[in-house]
């Protein structure tokens, strides 16, 4: 069973990697479930990604309330996680993340979908969440736990939903699982936007995209992935 | 209240964010109102921003008149800075660039537009001033206050002008809220490159422009964000 | 005559280039037949290339049976080059990547076409197999000689042939050879994906694509670029 | 004046930032004319720019013939340099690349245009040579003086000269503003390619293509845009 300080060591080199991947910049954040009790969540305190240590983990209560005696600033966003860990037992670990690839199809009416093997992960159906349609004028962050469960529900089971001039979460059975996921709907959405202008694109099939989720999160290949990501991150580059 | 050292490390700082965030190249430059004297500022000798240090800051009268025995040689467009700072009491620093992702929106009829939040800063307008309009054939630069009040004219109450074939000006409250609408700003062109070709775009509505600065420039997200570039752009990459 | 040392290094030099010219990221590979012994070939166990070293290299009949007591991981789809060895004498290297330039011209009807001099090596005619024609719904991964062989009958005796929804695979007459031949397909691909919202495109004639190989594999070019890429991917940037 | 050391010291360095600035590649080169003897260029032996060091220069005459009793091997398209030096008295150094931004403008009907300052010393008309017109099917490299000689007058008395497939020759008055000019021959074919899909785009006029240059190449912006890229290229990413 993973223990509390494998669990911690795990969610800062998934920092890491979405920092060097350029999926999280100054914003973004992941969490993970607590190990040992599945009704709190641990997340960073609100800091950039890749400045992250095991020191600034922070613990909450899927609700959003700081757990133990910790002055420390949380992420304003926190809701987010809360929420769909709330609505999803199968959830294990969520980012949060404005890559700059995925927030064309945020604001277009064109849909991201899986074009390629190692991105069948991202599902058959991207919904996009508007945060205007049941709130009104906002600074279009998540705020409170309202907000994070309408964008939940819209979630529904999906593995990705994107969040209109914001960014987009996603839900994942593991740390790895969550931030590989990250990763691969950024390389979709720029593969997306340089097959487009060339003609019709064959996107995967519905049994492709059942099957192709072990190219990247199968026992196999996601060790290899995160072999691969975690050295690039954390030993600076080749 | 500021003190003088440290409004001179900050603008360092900032040089060195701008350069490492390719904002800026050989050129552009940043300046600050002088913490104890709003009629004069503050700016770097001619050099290339990544290499300017506190050594190489020099202070300038808002008609840029350079300030003190200094005969070091000022940068020819200095006067874009002066203009602003004249007309707009509200402006304590001035950025300069060429972000080659800006460009395109000066020299074609698209408007750059908000369309996410942390760019949200950029505002609800984004005037275009082209020097020919009242200047006729030039080489482009402002060199003179004339042009230099010509642009800050064009660009009103707005926090970011483009400057036709050029670059850009933008003005804000302090040296890291002018950094970081700098960065944004390329962030949004960049953005608005990738979307347009999928179709009609959703912008900011007037409304979400009012609230969304705050998810930049706001108190909490600003210190969040310098201390990210800030890191990056002088540690190197990590 | 080379050596198998000499073989060696230069399949690890070869996974190195890949690696830092960004041809493959976690996933990929390339293998060269045994100097020795042309039933056999070479390939790393299961990594991601730029972590390879001579240690881990293998030893395959070209069914895909492991040689000898190796009781590591090999790659799941090493059947690519076995079948490729199999039908095409000349070839001596082979790679298979992911690199997301060429992706979008297995998704739609552009076809891969030389536009450049040193690009030229990539032939007349670049097929692309869709793994789906003959195999239905799958993960799209090669992982049995039939679908190898399925694979390499589409290549036939061309040097390039892309792989729909995956990648590419690549058959030169030696290791230097492959791997220059993937970094320029890239580079092709790139440089298509640009030029074709410019107008129609000028591509090589049918008799420059026969002369214009020489600029990149013929042995003086050959040499320098491979001293160019190996410095660049051993020392890291300069 | 200038001495042959001096010479040499800055030749080298503009190998660095060519490559730096990913001019060049593994292809490319750059030449200038012998300080004491205009009827003799110096340039690197056949090897790529970013290796080239002071004891890798060779001298030539015009016509190619290497100077004195040197074996190394010379660049096989060092006839691109002197041709164009034989025709033009006013050129002191001439740079050859293959950048893989201006490659689209020689493969299609869009003519390369300044549209910004610093990328108005590219000049009115950037000619496109075609080599196939008057020397049919080719490998594309210019080999002999014949084809240099053909490539010089297709230039006439413009800056830059794109070859079709092949990449370009920029002609200027030193080895800096050869070396900025192709740096920014580069940055405006990237900035066209941005700005064409927003709309029609106002290029410079002829009076602003007249006025621009000294933006760049004049004495004041040269010396600080070459501090710029030499410390860039020579320290590394900063």
């Amino acid at each position: 069973m993973t223990t509390l300080t494998e669990t911690l060591q795990e969610i800062v080199v998934a920092n890491r990697i979405l920092a060097r991947e350029d999926v999280v910049d100054a914003f973004g954040h992941i969490s993970v479930r607590h190990p040992a009790n599945p009704d709190h969540y641990l997340m960073a305190r609100s800091r950039s990604p890749e400045l992250v240590t095991m020191g600034d983990i922070m613990e909450f209560r899927l609700t959003g309330e700081i757990v133990g005696d910790d002055d420390r600033k949380p992420y304003a966003e926190r809701h987010i996680h809360g929420a769909i860990f709330e609505r999803r037992p199968d959830v294990y670990s969520v980012v949060h993340n404005h890559s700059h690839a995925i927030i064309p199809f945020g604001v277009t009416q064109t849909p991201l979908r899986p074009l390629m093997h190692v991105t069948g992960v991202i599902g058959k159906r991207v919904p996009v969440w508007d945060i205007e349609d049941n709130f009104g004028g906002t600074s279009l962050l998540v705020t409170n736990m309202d907000q994070g469960r309408d964008l939940a529900k819209k979630m529904g089971d999906a593995r990705v939903v994107l969040m209109r001039g914001h960014g987009c979460a996603i839900a994942a059975e593991s740390i790895k699982a969550a931030a590989l996921t990250a990763v691969y709907t950024q390389v979709n959405a720029k593969l997306q936007l340089q097959a487009m202008p060339l003609g019709d694109v064959k996107y995967l099939s519905a049994e492709e995209i059942e099957l192709t989720p072990e190219t990247l999160v199968g026992p196999l290949a996601m060790e290899r992935a995160w072999e691969f990501f975690a050295r690039r991150a954390i030993d600076g580059e080749f």
